[in-house]
């Protein structure tokens, strides 16, 4: 089996890493520290990325970013971050890779519990995770060749509370562990259009 | 009562003006035929509309295009069509338009079915549609001044069956009476952060 996973060295990317490296071959990307170097708000450089992948069997997104700021001060600017980067980063790595997956491969995106347990400063984050939670129930509808697609919306997890706590009062965090379970169930599972809530 | 509302000579736009035309004074915006003329998708449009308005005690938007095509067939670019006019559309509405609105005033935005009973060819917009409202859910909490933010999501309209109808099998079509009763809802009533549904 061989796995591409954008994000790697990221967080949960780390994690999805070490859940499946006795069972995949990974082919890590990323803005550096990767196999193969990628900017997901560019559809010439996720292009360019297919073209070195070869075949795989899943394509696992972990990276994407978003602002996080009071709605009254966001700048319609702000909030392109994560519309370029988590929404059609994500988006344009399916519209652009479904060639590369095998027969029967699947798509596991990234989303996040802010757009089912909204906070303050996280409009934006909200916004670009539902996007993708709709966007994958559709697509799953039309994906040829037997291809899956699902998405995994983690809680804030254990190893980020100490840097992003303070903004997610009263959020139960979430082990490695089990984050990592979920992009399995993703991935060598044969569920489609699903979310795997990690909550 | 004085109303902004964007896409007013639309289908649904046309239902909200008829269920609030003896209740309010609406000012009517759109791409044309309207007291005010505005291009959703620029921010300077938004602006300039804004600056004309003077306060008003809600704003309601039933404008918004997008793509509806094969997944397989859908480029970046045509996924653009609802991120630039459904999606950030209605979210640069809201992000530049809270100091026109009066105290406890309220923002209507419009979502869809598709977001939550997906069809063939309805990817791009179920993802704008999931993106506002996980938008509205978090920017409720943020609104100063008591202003109020909701959505109304409806199904496919009596009116649009003959022209629209082939993509929506199955699917239970809504009177023009039941959605107007949901903008009224959102616009004179007190909730905030709701989704309504006309399914």
């Amino acid at each position: 089996m061989r796995l591409l996973l954008i994000g790697a060295t990221g967080t949960i990317g780390s994690i999805v890493h070490e859940e499946l490296k006795e069972d995949a071959e990974i082919i890590t990307a990323g803005i550096d520290q990767a196999d193969l170097l990628v900017d997901m708000t560019s559809t010439e450089s996720i292009t360019q990325m297919y073209k070195q992948t070869g075949t795989v069997d899943a394509v696992i997104n972990t990276a994407g970013i978003e602002h996080y700021g009071l709605l009254q001060e966001m700048t319609p600017e702000q909030n392109q971050i994560a519309v370029q980067s988590k929404l059609l980063g994500q988006i344009n790595l399916v519209l652009l890779g479904m060639d590369t997956l095998s027969d029967n491969g699947s798509f596991t995106l990234t989303t996040g519990i802010l757009m089912d347990d909204p906070i303050v400063k996280g409009a934006s984050a909200a916004m670009a995770n539902g996007g993708i939670r709709a966007f994958v129930q559709t697509a799953a509808l039309e994906l040829p060749r037997g291809l899956r697609i699902n998405h995994v919306s983690p809680s804030i997890l254990e190893a980020s509370v100490e840097k992003n706590g303070a903004m997610f009062q009263g959020f139960e965090p979430v082990s490695a562990k089990r984050v990592g379970l979920a992009y399995r169930k993703s991935i060598m599972g044969a569920q489609t259009g699903k979310g795997f809530y990690v909550y």
